[in-house]
């Protein structure tokens, strides 16, 4: 297709997709004259890919740059990549390991985990600023948040791969990038949905007296 | 306690008090001398507030005055207080009402829900989002995901509540500011402990084969 036909498709306009080919995010197309050239599928696929990083997930073009080289090159081992690719998502923190609340509460409730990883660090950073705010949570409370969620993220594995099939068919490349999009894009559903159910306890509970003065009636 | 030790107190730089001071995010504190001015537990309380919203929230500082606005102005109603408070977190949605995506799953899964609120306009993005990667989430699945975060919100809730009493003693701007800090600080960890739990299973499934290529192996 040609590149005002791969601005409908993709919703990206056409100077966009200009800039990011000359920024080297997105493949050259095949040239068919000298002023024109001719995209395909794979530069549709990443052309979404590009978009859902920097639009959903805010990354800066540095970070998205990092994360298509994973996808570029991810190497043999798909765990390592996947570990790349996600540490270059949001939030961005600048500790260094070790990260001794994280690490002290992963391991008070027994998760595995990679101790310098980029989510420990995301984990000890949030630990860090409950913390600061004079609200710790304990790993006690680490643990029931990390069950409810374990619950989340076991029924979003099994149903990636629901007949026992499936990613271990695609090559390296295809499991990082439907890792980065699995956790870019799902992640705002879950902090909105989490947000629309506070307000709707909160609404009940201050529904529940005549002055919404007195929340506790309804229990 | 002097600008020096509210500094120690907080761990954050006298520079950036005076800053916070001169914006007026701060109140000043009670004058001592010409030069000096005292601060109290109240200052350290708010500098805690705002550190959250900044270094945790990554709020800008023109979102950070508008949720103190609402906590130093809330008005009598808890709901609308906190709902405008939430509405100055982000993520920023740019998109206008109505929000038919999130609307209708969330009708379609019986989620009550203020169809004009921020977290309904970021529900909506974040659906568009998945819509325009090519990953669309259907209402059922949306639906499963508010199951499980109703949970933890649920418990959540409860939590803050265990006897019954307690937020209805407090003032609204102390519930408003209690939301708005159980919003920011507590979100990175539950993203946190998602990538990490993922990242287990992942490993799990990458070692269940010898080779890394059989992941259904230990189902």
């Amino acid at each position: 297709m040609r590149i005002s036909e791969l601005a409908r498709a993709s919703g990206v306009a056409v100077a966009t997709i200009k800039y990011y080919l000359r920024e080297g995010l997105l493949p050259p197309g095949r040239s068919t004259s000298a002023t024109q050239a001719t995209y395909d599928e794979g530069h549709l696929q990443r052309l979404r890919l590009i978009r859902s990083l920097v639009e959903v997930g805010g990354l800066p073009l540095a970070k998205v740059r990092a994360v298509l080289a994973v996808i570029d090159d991810p190497g043999p081992d798909p765990y390592a990549a996947v570990g790349d690719a996600l540490a270059a998502l949001p939030p961005y923190v600048r500790d260094e390991p070790p990260y001794a609340r994280a690490t002290a509460a992963l391991e008070a409730i027994g998760l595995a985990h990679d101790p310098g990883s980029a989510a420990v660090a995301q984990l000890e950073a949030a630990l860090a600023g409950l913390e600061a705010a004079g609200r710790p949570l304990d790993a006690e409370a680490v643990g029931r948040y990390a069950e409810e969620v374990a619950a989340i993220a076991r029924r979003e594995v099994a149903s990636v791969e629901p007949d026992g099939s499936g990613v271990h068919d695609d090559p390296v490349a295809t499991v990082v990038q439907d890792v980065v999009l699995g956790t870019v894009l799902v992640e705002p559903v879950i902090l909105a949905l989490r947000r629309i159910v506070h307000a709707a306890l909160f609404r009940e509970r201050h529904a529940a007296g005549d002055d919404g003065q007195n929340p506790a009636a309804s229990r």
